[in-house]
């Protein structure tokens, strides 16, 4: 009854040719490409809807049966809505919650904030795209390693220039100041993430240091000069995730100079398994929080108000805080540190794989060096592609390569996702991975 | 500690005047404005929270103890808790909400959308703006009346250029196809919106054909050159809030030849008052819906997943929508009809106010025409800032005037909203209106 005129139209001057042009989208749009890690993960779940037992380890996510929210956060949750907490919360997020973020960057990492330098916001993504569209305009630079977590995406819609700095597996794959410094001072902004996605890996004092430091004096030069300053976006969404050896360092904590030009983030998404509760903040230099405020206030992504009055509830309960991290920590650690010994088990056995030490994030970073390997079936593995394709159809494990977040390197390296596995899937995965490895030649 | 650089700087080659160009945001940024109303309605809070007692008729926002979402929906959130739903939801809206509303356009408009073609975002504006950069290249043109909602705003945002049209009390404030019809050859996107944000006044089908008819002819000669469409947003967010006497009338519902040019937007934010719950949707022709989807995906503007399961069962039971629907616009049209008798009983007894007839929304047109009148302090009100003040300080009620709507009219129109109001203040305002009235002279 309603077709589309695409389909129903016979008008003799219609031209096929002509409607793609017709019913055009922006430039932005047109060239626009969904997340990669998303696709996969959507191929990988029509494999398994049509009967194929796969394990999925490619989502930055949480089965939320395997790793709940905190009860306290739940039952606050339905408390706040009991309370009738369902009407707009005020642009910058409800003053307890930004209270509570105040308190809790004082008490976790010695970061004085007042509230109104802090911004909430329906999880971590629209701060990351508000830093972006309120920091660089398309004449500007923005500098971030690859493999890194969406930054081409942040940097397409923005429509600024970038430079993507690929890092090293000797690094940690974490950008150190000799890849980026003759970079500096072309760049508007700098994208770091630490715990970083996709390695799991994260800064060093010593490296994150060295950065801070290049980054002041850059901004010497400039603050002279009265020349646009070179900001820090440092995501720090996984902040709260790390193993016991690898500490937390925000630029800011280090170094108070960078007070001015750094807008860190971090939320519930991921220490509090919380991807879908959609509540996340930043914290910077108020100028900036208030452009990205009214920038997020016109797109209205805000975090829902009973989960921000839920949220402002338990970061003040600093018993549920820690107890929760302690669980998820030891739940995730476990997972990430059985993975890692069992990757270097392999390799001690020949195969041809090897892995990071994990050090943060619910990330292990894995090499499968395959390529020029035969399969059973004869087949050359030639390309990451076919080595992924032959992990799902051998070892029934789905990983990310690393081309899926902007990495160019020829080698298989895969980020390998844990918030999906139980911990007896660990073994399972480990013995389908041995056993398809041993079907090569 | 902690202090900026900008304070405790002291070196000799310090220039302060640099400073604004050294901590500069982007440009888009540094132009943006906040919205007017919500700075408004702050100032009025503030002022409150001072102690003064003022009828805050501002916001286009709910009181949830006067109005609460529907029982069923905060039950079925809870259970969604309870049933540890809090992981991603897919970037479009999850399967069964978006099933939910496919059934729902059928059923409450004869609309026929498949799940592809409907896209759930946390909230309408996320939408909005989504259209508004999916759709549009800085060198493309949106046109849309004013007095709008935030139109001048996503304008701003997108960088393209708008024609904004003045619409008249005449025709409801609502565009005429004589208003538009000589610039539809220049525009790709006419931004409408029924029930009216903020005139509370409805698009009769008479009024809309015709546009709709134009929009068909102007997308006729495109499409036969392959030149880019003309498309309708049309922002229903306030529909199923209308009086029994105005019907809704959906551009697609109409003409099924705007199928593959119209997104149109809803969603539970007004209708079931949920204004801090943020689930909204959009539908309209897949690619564009697509498009949206990955944009949106980006941003991470999504509708927080307890919630759109909640929403897709409170949808999905006919018993509940009616009889909420009910109870809301018997408890809404009382408060507008009730302000309207009582603008007409003023008018009668020979103040100059006026107001429209209430057709839909939470929103009353009002006039106060006190231009030129004075106060008992002597003071002549030159403005609508001097009108606006008058009212605050002497009826000890807030509302928003048109011109923070975009509109450039010399006349004090305003817009009283009643979705914080009791039955019982209706009286008491016409009462303390009346009160300032014969104060003046």
């Amino acid at each position: 009854m309603y077709l589309s005129i695409l389909s129903c139209t016979n008008n003799s001057t219609f031209k096929p040719q002509f409607m793609e042009k017709h019913l055009v989208a922006s430039h932005m749009a047109e060239n626009m490409s969904g997340s990669e890690i998303i696709k996969l993960a959507w191929e990988i779940n029509a494999r398994i809807s049509e009967g194929q037992h796969i394990y999925n380890l490619t989502i930055g996510d949480f089965n939320p049966n395997i790793f709940p929210i905190p009860q306290y956060l739940t039952d606050k949750i339905k408390e706040a809505y009991n309370n009738h907490q369902t009407n707009y919360p005020p642009g910058e997020g409800i003053p307890a919650l930004r209270d509570a973020i105040s308190h809790y960057l004082k008490r976790e990492s010695e970061m004085q904030y007042s509230t109104n330098e802090i911004l909430v916001a329906g999880g971590s993504r629209p701060l990351i795209y508000a830093i972006y569209k309120t920091l660089l305009d398309p004449k500007d630079t923005v500098l971030y390693p690859v493999p890194s977590w969406n930054n081409n995406h942040y940097a397409h819609l923005t429509g600024c220039k970038a430079i993507e700095i690929e890092t090293l597996p000797e690094n940690n794959f974490l950008p150190v100041l000799d890849d980026i410094k003759k970079y500096l001072s072309k760049v508007n902004l700098l994208a770091l993430c630490s715990p970083l996605n996709p390695t799991g890996t994260c800064f060093s004092k010593k490296t994150l240091n060295a950065i801070c430091k290049a980054v002041i004096k850059e901004n010497e030069k400039r603050r002279i000069k009265g020349k646009k300053a070179l900001y820090i976006m440092y995501d720090s969404i996984y902040w709260g995730l790390a193993s016991k050896k690898a500490e937390h360092f925000d630029p800011v904590s280090l170094h108070p100079e960078l007070r001015d030009y750094t807008i860190s983030i971090h939320g519930i998404s991921k220490v509090l398994a919380g991807t879908g509760v959609r509540v996340g903040w930043a914290w910077g230099p108020e100028k900036i929080i208030r452009k990205m405020k009214a920038l997020l206030g016109h797109i209205g992504a805000w975090a829902p108000k009973a989960e921000q009055v839920a949220t402002a509830q338990f970061l003040d309960n600093h018993d549920e805080v820690k107890s929760y991290l302690a669980w998820i920590n030891k739940e995730v650690s476990y997972r990430l540190e059985t993975f890692y010994d069992g990757f270097q088990a392999l390799n001690d056995k020949g195969y041809q794989v090897d892995a990071l030490r994990p050090q943060g994030a619910i990330y292990l970073t894995v090499l499968f060096d395959l390529i020029g390997r035969k399969t059973k079936s004869g087949k050359t593995l030639e390309t990451i592609a076919d080595v992924s394709t032959f992990l799902i159809d051998e070892a029934k494990v789905a990983l990310v390569p690393f081309s899926a977040f902007g990495s160019k390197t020829k080698a298989p390296w895969y980020r390998l996702s844990v918030g999906t596995c139980t911990k007896e899937d660990v073994g399972k995965i480990l013995d389908s991975l041995e056993a398809a490895l041993a079907s090569l030649r």
